[in-house]
């Protein structure tokens, strides 16, 4: 196999939508993976934490998988005419088109979630139809070539549903052995559904001021 | 809450042993987060990505939360005597001292998990003993100020219970929300009892393999 993985990396990006998958998928046999920006300089993520770029738009080899990740960036990323003109090239010749988290709305801004059923963070999820994507609530969706996934963590379950599409079944098991992922949270609130009423109302409340300013935002690129 | 986060970063390190646990305890109310290597060059990890440290040993302040991440580059950190160094002088004044996957043992050559009960990723565990811990198999261990996690993505799970305890639990839940993790593995191959015959076996031959040459390094560093 000679498969060629990209992720678009872009300023406060949510850095696990990215390190996440890139941790399973980096272990396809046969494969390569480009972290590709505007610029090789160094991207600043939303932890504090700077992740350099392998390659620039102008340079990345066409993609077999295309992964964008979210993050609070996404506003700036989908405005960009220059990233989106990447994403959609790279979607072009890619087998696969992917997101995690926010990064739905770059692939919707570039016009690739049109009459797609796909999923995005919890607290997004009613602005998918704005990009003409059907919602879904799934953690990870797939639609044809397009798979995306919910919020942050959501992405390793989306890297382990690629990875054994791509690579199959055995390997993707393997991957998961090797990183022990049998995953055990100490409590349970990580959806809507199970969080305590106290803690999902608060949450509900910051992320819900914050998707109308992105619904606006959003507006205007679309508007555009 | 005024609380400094610091990460010990290395070459090779296993990203996600250090990014996931990042994108948990950066969003504790009120902290700081250092992440901390011999110099401010960029870090390679074992993902093709390039970390920038944001301070160096000589400069870290002192940490409330020290958090070492494992990889293959853990050989090579725990032979480096800069790097115990750091480790033990930061661990005298932390309130925790913790590790991720095989990070257990760059705290175990600085004589820090001396009678502690610990975990490490599940193909090194049998070698905590030469380190003077007592093997746990669970995949989150505390024993008072320390606490260890299993590989890779355990780290995750242990940020959950390291949030809780220094933010408490509506805090910790309220991260847990935020990053959806309420994680939906699409098959179960995370853990030695849970995977298929024929990817177990073919797994634990890897590592069994590499656990033996980080034995015989492991005792080169003891014995020094």
């Amino acid at each position: 196999m000679n498969f060629q993985t990209v992720f678009v990396i872009f300023p406060n990006l949510t850095q696990l939508d990215f390190t996440g998958p890139l941790q399973v998928l980096h272990r396809l046999p046969g494969s390569t993976t480009h972290i590709a920006a505007r610029s090789r300089d160094p991207v600043p993520s939303d932890c504090g934490l700077w992740l350099l770029p392998t390659t620039t738009f102008a340079q990345c080899p066409q993609a077999d998988l295309l992964c964008v990740p979210g993050g609070f960036g996404v506003s700036a990323a989908m405005a960009d005419e220059e990233t989106l003109q990447f994403v959609r090239r790279q979607a072009e010749g890619a087998r696969y088109v992917t997101s995690v988290c926010t990064g739905a709305f770059v692939l919707g801004a570039a016009g690739l979630l049109s009459g797609k059923r796909a999923t995005t963070h919890w607290a997004y999820r009613h602005l998918l139809e704005k990009v003409g994507a059907v919602r879904s609530d799934a953690r990870v969706v797939r639609d044809g070539n397009v798979f995306t996934g919910g919020g942050v963590t959501a992405g390793i379950d989306f890297a382990f549903t690629i990875a054994a599409e791509i690579a199959g079944l055995d390997i993707a098991q393997s991957i998961q052995l090797a990183i022990e992922y049998d995953p055990s949270p100490p409590f349970s609130a990580g959806s809507q559904s199970s969080a305590p009423e106290t803690v999902r109302s608060r949450v509900e409340g910051i992320y819900a001021r914050r998707a109308a300013e992105f619904s606006a935002e959003l507006d205007t690129v679309l508007l555009r």
